[in-house]
Order: C-alpha cells, then sequence, then structure tokens
C-alpha cells in the first residue's frame, strides 16, 4: 500500500496562483535546462482525427529534484460544441527516487496556463527593457489575459492594448483586465497600431499564418511568440526573426514547432544556426539584449521541464496547506 | 465538474483476472492492428540513470473504441534494495471523443502483467500445433508464472519445464504452479533438455545475450519470446529466426526492440525485410503457421494498443460490477 495524493482544479487553482512564486519557479526550471544534465525526451504525440483531437505527452527529469511530471494534453477541438472545453489534461507526478507515483494532478490544464504565462513572465524579464509599461497583446484567450497578467509580475505595466481576430472578444477581455488589474487595457482594431509604440508584445493565437508583420517592429521592442506549438502554426512573419535578438525555450524544439521552424523552412536560417536559450540568458552563459535599442524575441513552444517544476511546486504547496485527498493503493 | 473513476490494483486484480476473455480482448487488439487505422506512436522513454530508473509511457488509439489508454511504466531497478518492486505504473483512460480523462488504473503493473500474458496466448493460439501439451518456460518471474497459466486457455498442457539462471527461484515456481494448475511444473538445470521434446517455449527473462540456442529447436515446436523490449534485450539465438516462421507484435518494434532487432545487427536478416504481424495472422492476411512440422516464433515487445485493449476491458468490467470510486472534479 502507498499513498498518493490527488488534487483537483479547484484545488490547484487556489494553491498556485500565477504569482511570483511561480515565475520563480519556472525560471529556476530554464536556468537548469541550460546548466544541468536534464532528460527532455520528446513530445509523444497521438492524433484522433475522427474527433479532431490530438494528445501531447511531455515529461522532463532534472537532476536534483524528488519528483518528475509526466503531462498528459489533450485538445479536442469539437468540444465546444457540446459545451466541453477544447484543453483539459492532467499530471502524474512521480518520484525520481523509486518511480512511484506521487501524486495525480487534475488540473484540467490549469496548471500548462501558469507554467506558460510565467514562462512569458520570465521571457520579458530577461528579455525586455526594465522600464518597459506598454504592452500589446495578440489574442483574446485565456493565455492573452494570463500573459498580461504575468507581465505585471515583472515589468512597471501602465497600460495594455489588446488585438484579436474576434474584435468583440478582444473587447470584453480588455475590459475584464483592465479592471483586474487597474489601468488601462484597449481592445484595437488595427493590429499594427497595437504594436507601434508598444515596449513589449505577446502574441498568443493559434494561427498558421503570421499575425505580427516584421516592419511593424521599432527598435526597443521585445516581442513574445507562444502561440505556436506545432508544425503548422505560425504567428511571426518569419523575417522578424532577421531583425532582432532570437532566444528560444528550446532550440529542439522550436527548430521543429515554433517560429524558428518557419524561418527554416522560408530559407532565412539554417537549420542549424544557433541561438541562445532562455535558460542560457539566465545562467549568464549567453547574451539576451545588450542595449536598449535592439529587438528581442522570445520563441516559446513549451518545455516538459516547466511542468515538471510546476508539478513540484504544486505538491509542495498542498503538503504545506494539506490540500489535496490521500488516496491509498 | 466531470466525474472520473479510480480503480485501485486489488480492485484490478480482482475484476480483471488473466482469463479466457482477457485474452479474446487482447486478440481483438491485435486484429484490429492489421485491420484498421490504428495510431500508435513511437514510445516516450525517459532515463533516470542516477536511480537506475527509465519510464515508457504507450498509447494507441483504435478507431471505434470509445476510450484510448496512455500507460505509464516506471522501471526503478534498486527498489528491491528498499524492499519495493522494481516496476509499478498506471494507466489513463481518455475519452476517444472529448479526451476527458474517464479512469485512472492505479494498478501498479498489473494490467500490462494480464496484457502481456494474454498476447502470449494469442500468440500460441494462433501460431503453436492445436495438440501442444509440453510447455518449456525460461525465467522464474511474474511472467514465467503468467504465461504458462495464459497457454492453458488456449491449449491442453499437462506438462511444463521451468528452466532459470536462479534454480532455486525456478524451483520455487515450478512448484508453486504444479499446486495451482494441477498438472506437473519441474525445475530443470539443463535449458537444452527444458527445450526438447517441448511444444510451446516462451522465454520471459530480462536476458542481453541469448539463453535460448537455435540448434536446440526441434520440428513443430512454437517459441514465444517476450523479455525483450528494449535495444539492449536479446533472448533468442539470432539463428533461431532464420530456422522458423517469425511473427511480430509489431514490426516497427521488433526491428528496433525486439529479438528481430538483433538478427538485423547481425546481419542475418535485412533491416526492411518483412514478416507477418501476429494481427495480420488473426486476421488471415498472412500465413502463421501452415504445416505441423515447421517451427514458429513470435516476437512480443509490448504494444500499446493491448494497454488500450486491457484499460477498456477494466472500465468496462469496473462499471458492470459498480466497482472503483468516483472521483469529481
Amino acid at each position: 500500500m502507498t499513498g498518493m495524493k490527488i488534487l483537483t482544479e479547484r484545488e490547484l487553482r487556489r494553491i498556485v496562483p500565477l504569482d511570483r512564486e511561480a515565475v520563480a519557479c519556472v525560471e529556476e526550471a530554464f536556468h537548469a535546462l541550460a546548466t544541468k544534465a536534464v532528460a527532455m525526451p520528446p513530445i509523444l504525440r497521438l492524433d484522433i482525427p475522427e474527433h479532431r483531437g490530438e494528445v501531447d505527452v511531455k515529461t522532463a527529469y532534472v537532476p536534483g529534484l524528488d519528483g518528475f511530471a509526466i503531462k498528459i494534453s489533450p485538445g479536442f477541438f469539437d468540444n465546444p460544441k457540446i459545451g466541453l472545453p477544447s484543453t483539459n489534461g492532467m499530471m502524474v507526478l512521480l518520484s525520481s527516487r523509486t518511480g512511484l507515483v506521487q501524486a495525480l494532478l487534475l488540473d484540467n490544464g490549469y496548471l500548462t496556463d501558469v507554467r506558460t504565462a510565467a514562462a512569458g513572465a520570465v521571457a520579458a524579464k530577461h528579455l525586455s527593457r526594465e522600464d518597459a509599461c506598454v504592452a500589446a497583446i495578440f489574442g483574446a484567450g485565456v493565455q492573452a489575459r494570463l500573459q498580461l497578467e504575468a507581465l505585471t509580475l515583472v515589468r512597471p505595466i501602465r497600460e495594455a492594448r489588446l488585438w484579436a481576430r474576434d474584435a468583440a472578444k478582444a473587447e470584453a477581455t480588455a475590459q475584464a483586465l483592465s479592471e483586474k488589474l487597474g489601468f488601462p487595457a484597449k481592445a484595437v482594431i488595427d493590429p499594427k497600431a497595437a504594436v507601434t509604440g508598444a515596449d513589449i508584445i505577446v502574441t498568443t493565437t493559434p494561427a498558421e499564418a503570421p499575425i505580427l508583420k516584421a516592419e511593424w517592429l521599432q527598435p526597443g521592442q521585445h516581442v513574445t511568440a507562444m502561440g505556436s506549438d506545432a508544425e503548422h502554426k505560425n504567428e511571426l512573419d518569419p523575417q522578424a526573426i532577421l531583425r532582432g535578438t532570437y532566444v528560444a525555450d528550446s532550440l529542439k524544439q522550436t527548430r521543429r514547432l515554433g517560429e524558428l521552424h518557419h524561418a527554416i523552412a522560408a530559407g532565412l536560417v539554417t537549420q542549424d544556426a544557433e541561438f541562445a536559450e532562455i535558460g542560457e540568458v539566465i545562467a549568464g552563459v549567453k547574451a539576451g539584449r545588450t542595449t536598449a535599442e535592439e529587438i528581442t524575441i522570445a520563441d516559446l513552444t513549451g518545455t516538459g521541464i516547466q511542468d515538471t517544476a510546476i508539478a513540484t511546486l504544486a505538491v509542495g504547496q498542498a503538503n504545506a496547506a494539506d490540500a489535496g485527498t490521500t488516496f491509498e493503493n
């Protein structure tokens, strides 16, 4: 008989908010990726085309951590027709010493939302100008909201512009964000106007063709593109990568799944061109932003190491708060 | 809020015994693999060398089934030193329509044991002579026991010989099997003597060098090699594959992980040589045994489709028996 902790989405929302601690936990994870013998195998992916479904399974082991997460992320794109969210899923935390299941995190994708937004904050913290105060967000979904919230944890944001294909949704999201964050967030119709004068631009869409043009970018801006996590997704004009200092979350992944993939496909960048990873910038072994005028670009595809980090944080918090249900097997 | 069923190892042992139903379920799964557009991505594998640990994640989707399983199989080989089994793990059954988690099967590897033994029965049913009555088992672990039990479900076994590197363990296992199955099971010291006169030989060891020599094989015998599920494992003398009709559970896997892999490495078989898969034999699209004299060889590496099949069976049985705990999330 061994005991495992089961945590529900409701409990996880309470004990793992998107806060500085979550950002620090993801920052440490990227640092480990650059400095330790992290094992992060390729994503396992299963497609179920009959039901417009797909499942990704990610994992990563960080030497020194007591546990590692295996994350199951389904996306079923007909779900909204029957009143269900497209994405859900869960994480399993296993002991690094014995392989025993320590915890089942029934988060329906919540922890992924948090670790993804936290990665946006980490990118902004290490690549944007310290005085960055105007944010432009592309998209109007959960990540549009969380990415803006995450920026406020690391930069003195005082104004935001939102652009989305669905103007009404952009309007509603902007209004909700203004109320929550206490500074003006405005929906804009023209994506170029959103970018002009912004300090940080975050793209959060499932776009399959560029929505951000290279020529819109201005000196000193930082761009985080976090929407693409699959070969067919593409938010940035591939030329944008030539205009700025490019940083990947995982080069192995962005060459295949990220914005870099499209720059390679367009012949603008060679397959084996070397760029910094965000962990290397955090660790100080590669340069990020070196001047106030340069443009920086973070390409985030989402990594298993973030899942291991946030799952470890969640179980630590749950133990501290005595939250969750212990299940004997 | 959605409900999911949680089933413990104890419940699963009760509702999913190794019986004809389990064998039929795995037989159907292999049939589907040969006749339907099954999606079975490559195994995700994470290694944790610091703790002699490894984790495999397997999955497969069978068109028409309501659910698909994702199986997490850790193996941590220092566990016995602290009184824990080396292998454990669990399965998650997700809806094929929505991706929602339907059930968590906290089986600690039990369902894998059952579906693996059931595959041995399926191989014997379709490849061994119908009058096969003498079995030789190599190994003395859980699969040695279960493979022999599984054979009795499909063939009129009335005698068994057991050989294992650890003679005392072979003796104890043989005695337990004699008592359980009601026919003589004898431990033998000489592996060749175990093979001589046997109708079915099943190898169930983690051997890394051949333990069954090709020249020991006699006309009419059937061999199932089920121990190898990794590149470095090898039970059969590669020459054995040339002596018999070779059938794989999944050619894509046996070329990389099975006995076939070593025959290819030895230059005896080309990388792209075509062989039958067990599902094709079941479906009648490729030949298995065609004469009483021929030698047949089944190479079983373990497939995600067996996991999906047994998990689906388990949840069906649990629903029928109203077993398990429903957890609201």
